[in-house]
């Protein structure tokens, strides 16, 4: 393959700097990216950077973790045992619109004469700011101060201020600061029947969302509650104003479900700045009443302005210094490394963003930050993310897993769809059922539960807590450990097969003896064993409870052993490699280097039969398992097995470039490894897949 | 596995008659199931077997072949280049409807009292008829003799006698003769919503699928014209009417286009029949405007007027004899084969009805008897069906695979979105197109080009008509052997690859080296040889004309020969048979013996992905290569070939029973060839698969 270039953004756009990033022109042509790479979140409550005036917008949103419509899924050929849900994240009402006129003149970016313009993500205070001054078409010159952050301390709460000054003449000012409800404004239907080929972008919903439940002003504050119209959650929203003006000013008000408004007129002086300070709480949940939520927004806006915005930014502050203290990674190039150092504080900062106060749920395969892959989780949260959780925030980290618990009715309900015992994980889901509309890339990975398996070993080893493992840890791993047991079987040779399984790489599917997936799986067997045992010897009366809870018996026990003892593992004597799967070595070879650069990534320029018969890989999954298990092979192995596979490895997946970058070095190739490392570490702020404005990369922050 | 028990139909309901079925007592609870059994089609126009009230009714339809809608396929997740226009039949307009008041009360089967009943569908006439005395509730007695016949003689003419003859007592009598628009009358939506997991029925097309263009009498003629909202198709109907009535009588009619009456109204006197002819004629097509077509239908109803219902009687008579010349088959067992004498009558009848006039149309999966598979052609015909008829209607297997060829330009295209070479066929359509929403059981199934292959051969050969090859024979030969030499290739031992294929079983897809399609495509491959060599040798001008119609160079004849003579067939020599395919025997066993009855058909109660992964097939591709390729197995291959697959066989598709009988026999395994046989032969009449409602097995019959 003719390997893609990819440059870390302009300076002239983002200057290097070491802490921040800078916007210092504004680009009509990415904004949607621009809204990405300057999203906002805390795990919780994510809103995506856009301009505060609210146009002109590349794709505006703003989530809550886990809030979600659901739709039936219609298959176009059906079969038993399909997915049936579908779950989207929802785009929940935006409440970051600022809209500013003076002298009933817009500030509208594309076009306004700018004499000043920055917008900064500054990653130790947690915050967006932007700083710009405006000749109006009057000639009057206007400074404009704006600083938003989703709160790390309160997490229901997104805080504004906005501050409006004019440098040389008097006018009248207005600001409207509004509340749109984008999810129903822009419907969806048509989005629909713009007929895509890219599975990896979210389905939307059809039809309306959120109905408007309560729609009404309780003193300054506009108060919105909603419920959704398939999955019935329910939405509380509260926003809270502020207005500090030395001069003359009105506050006016209009309430309705899809478009509120505070609108404040001012008379200006120059030097005399007109300030508000915009406050917006945010609660969802599955069961209880809007109108309960609403009033918990209210209390939240209600301790928030008692604190005041400047504590609130303290707190920031020190949640930061918090996360940077155990998280930070420092680089030294020769040649000059502050892009670089400023590209991998950006993806921790990401890092921290979608799992700081990520409590009771996942984290999302883009965080908070845009719609692709509809708000789902994945297995890219224990295998990319929970290792770097469990050393920097092990309470997060434990959240996480057992939020994965939560989810075990749901896993074993689908496992018995299944015909398997134990319990089989959804390949991506929000509410715990498999949502994968396509089972040979979706429920064919089965890997996902080993994964699970892999992050409670990792968390629990590096944290020494077992008390996790009696807590709900060996429950998960005896009912995963079931289902291997179950899906594969001794051949009458006596090794462990695993047949018609999908392995992390999606460029082929639905194969026999996936050797990531069989290493996964005695990983998990293995540890499923000796966690049983432990608590056996250790801890019989948690033993006793287990048994009783999951009907556990002694026999199931020593069949995993032996499954995982004589666990079929494929190896190519001749080459010395691992083969992706049984039949892997037999396929023709694709020529990457006769394939035309735009005919990358695959999966959009060939038909799945066509991928699937040859040898070409999304991302190398036996590369994979070598930095997973890297004890398991020894230096000889990881490097012919590199070599086999890096030629053959599109890098079509987000989650190759840094798997394939710490093997590399392992294995001592320093120009793959840095060429890979970059890529990784840019991929977002670079674009270098081309779609960052669907959202960031979690899982690659995380690798 | 429980070998399912059948049972021929019990006689109380059927009386055994070698030449006629019939019906001696109305089953309500089976009213489909009759429906399907006493339809009556000509291969162009197909109308299944409702009472002539027009209630009850299980799934009253009327289908011309070829005519149908069209629809987006929507993928619950898209990927490149799968199927995009879904295809469906149109039910059209139903011209059979009678009903029958006398005294005002209708006549109405379940509630009526019967003195006598008698509906028999004749296969030597080729008509349906039915005869009745009701006794009203005034006690009065009337007498219902009705006749109806699709018209081997004139395509497009359905014909219908009705006559009322009160028996004792006068009565005013009203005959109602309806056109009822059955296809929007029942909107589809509400079927699409009910979610179906059985992916053999049919989808159907939602919202409104015919626009009426014209509605008028003409003299006695209803007419009417539409044209299908999507796929732009038009339709022609005119019905006419001869009343003869030695009493007073009336006739009203009444026109639109979802409704349309005669409405007969007459004092009848005992002992004088009223005696109605009803004659529909249908035209279809792709552009000529709907206007013309009612223009044809006119004159085929005045040409049909003209010479007169006992005319076309005759001539009905005269084809069938035709036809049972040619392809009656008689049987003799010992203690009685009366029973089976007639259901293999019914099953050659259906195949004389489902081809005797498809001229410029394909063989639907159902005939033109039933919604199932949607009115697609499949490889049914190719396979099960043309071998038949190129022994007893060469006419009609030419037509038939003239009507492949014409859809060449449309399968050359499909190859270019598989990024292939050559022409690859779709697995289903009726206009050309992929229609297989599943790519799996689907695109996947590649052996259909050589399916084409064969039957070309086995035309050819049967009939010694190498002007076929000229023709259009070569081209298509060339085409699909193109596509197998680019699909397949040479591992570094020299033998020749197919992967990533499914081959007739869909209880296994996607494999490699499919044994099935290996040897069907080797087949392919040596007679496009042979074709081209033998067009070179005695035919050089037509030789010339070919090269330079598909650009054939003869580096690719001896391509397509040297893989041919290195193509890998799987073959297992420790238990001397042939692998399904190059993974199959590394499978697990499915234990079928343990799997309950109520588990069949397997597609409907487990996850493709539990099917896929174990030994267990739907139909045994290995038999049926056996049967269609004879010569290539010894009598000891097919032996243990056959014992091997035969228990592992759930006989799920229809397509399986009748091969394994074949075999079976010819290896001597009489008692197995005497089962499959009769459940062969008796799949539609005794219901089998239990769902002869939709539709009549057509290559089961031509099986």
């Amino acid at each position: 393959m003719p390997k893609r270039d990819f440059v870390l953004p302009p300076e002239h756009i983002y200057p290097i700097d070491e802490w921040r990033l800078a916007e210092v022109r504004v680009s009509p042509e990415h904004l949607a990216r621009a809204e990405t790479i300057f999203a906002l979140s805390n795990g919780f409550l994510g809103v995506r950077g856009m301009f505060e005036e609210g146009r002109p917008s590349g794709a505006p949103a703003s989530y809550i973790n886990g809030f979600h419509e659901t739709w039936p899924i219609v298959h176009a050929e059906d079969a038993y045992g399909l997915a049936q849900t579908g779950q989207t994240i929802v785009n929940v009402p935006d409440a970051t619109v600022l809209k500013l006129y003076v002298d009933d003149e817009p500030l509208y970016l594309p076009s306004a004469r700018l004499k000043e313009y920055r917008r900064v993500l500054d990653m130790r205070a947690g915050t967006l700011t932007r700083e710009l001054v405006w000749s109006t078409p009057a000639g009057k010159h206007v400074r404009v101060r704006s600083c938003r952050f989703v709160s790390l301390e309160s997490r229901h709460l997104l805080a504004m201020t906005f501050e409006v000054e004019m440098l040389d003449r008097a006018a009248p000012v207005v600001v409207s600061s509004e509340v749109i409800n984008r999810q129903d404004a822009r419907p969806s239907n048509e989005a629909n029947n713009q007929r895509s080929a890219d599975p990896r972008l979210g389905r939307r919903v059809a039809g309306r969302v959120l109905e408007c439940q309560v729609s009404r002003e309780a003193g300054d504050a506009l108060l919105l509650g909603y419920r959704t119209t398939h999955s019935g959650m329910t939405l509380g929203l509260g926003v809270h104003h502020i207005v500090e003006a030395t001069d003359d000013h009105r506050v006016e008000a209009a309430i309705s479900g899809d478009h509120s408004k505070v609108v404040v007129e001012a008379q200006c002086e120059p030097g005399r700045a007109l300030h508000i300070t915009k406050l917006a709480a945010y609660q969802a949940s599955r069961a209880v009443p809007s109108e309960e939520l609403v009033e918990r927004c209210m209390r939240t806006l209600r301790r928030s302005v008692h604190d005041g915005v400047e504590s609130l930014l303290a707190r920031q502050q020190e949640h930061l210094a918090r996360f940077w203290d155990r998280a930070d990674v420092q680089v030294r190039f020769s040649g000059g490394s502050g892009r670089m150092q400023q590209a991998i504080r950006w993806n921790l900062f990401q890092l921290c963003q979608a799992s700081w106060r990520a409590e009771g749920t996942g984290i999302p395969a883009k965080g908070l930050t845009g719609p692709a892959y509809e708000g789902h989780y994945f297995w890219d949260t224990e295998v990319y993310v929970l290792p770097f959780l469990s050393y920097t925030q092990p309470r997060i980290a434990r959240n996480l897993l057992r939020f994965r618990h939560s989810m075990l009715g749901a896993a074993r309900t689908r496992a018995h769809e299944l015909a398997l015992s134990g319990a089989a994980f959804p390949w991506r889901t929000i509410n715990g059922e498999e949502a994968s509309a396509y089972y040979a890339a979706g429920t064919a990975q089965y890997h996902i539960n080993a994964d699970i398996a892999y992050a409670i070993r990792r968390y629990v080893d590096v944290r020494g807590d077992r008390g996790f493992l009696v807590e709900v840890g060996a429950e998960i791993l005896v009912e995963t450990a079931r289902l291997w047991a179950d899906l594969g079987f001794h051949c009458p040779e006596g090794h462990f097969h695993i047949h018609g399984v999908t392995g992390p790489d999606e460029y082929t599917t639905v194969v026999n003896d996936n050797v990531y997936t069989n290493l996964m799986a005695r990983l998990n067997l293995n540890y499923a064993v000796a966690s049983v045992r432990w608590l056996q010897q250790e801890r019989p009366a948690d033993y006793i409870a287990l048994v009783r809870e999951v009907g556990l018996d002694e026999d199931e026990v020593e069949q995993w052993e032996r499954a995982a003892a004589v666990m079929y593992i494929a190896h190519d004597d001749k080459r010395g490699i691992n083969p992706q799967d049984d039949n892997f070595l037999e396929k023709e070879v694709w020529d990457l280097a006769r394939t035309p650069p735009e005919d990358f990534p695959l999966l959009l320029h060939y038909h799945p039969l066509v991928i699937y018969r040859y040898q070409v890989v999304k991302q190398a999954d036996v590369v994979l398992a070598m930095y997973l298990l890297g004890n398991e092979f020894n230096i000889d192995e990881k490097r012919r097995n590199f070599e086999y596979y890096e030629p053959l490895t599109t890098g079509d997946s987000s989650l190759s470039a840094c798997v394939q970058s710490i093997v590399a070095a392992e294995i001592g190739d320093e120009e793959a490894a840095m060429s890979h490392f970059r890529s990784a570490v840019a991929m977002d702020l670079a674009d270098v897949a081309g779609n960052v404005s669907d959202g960031v990369h979690i899982a690659t922050s995380g690798g």
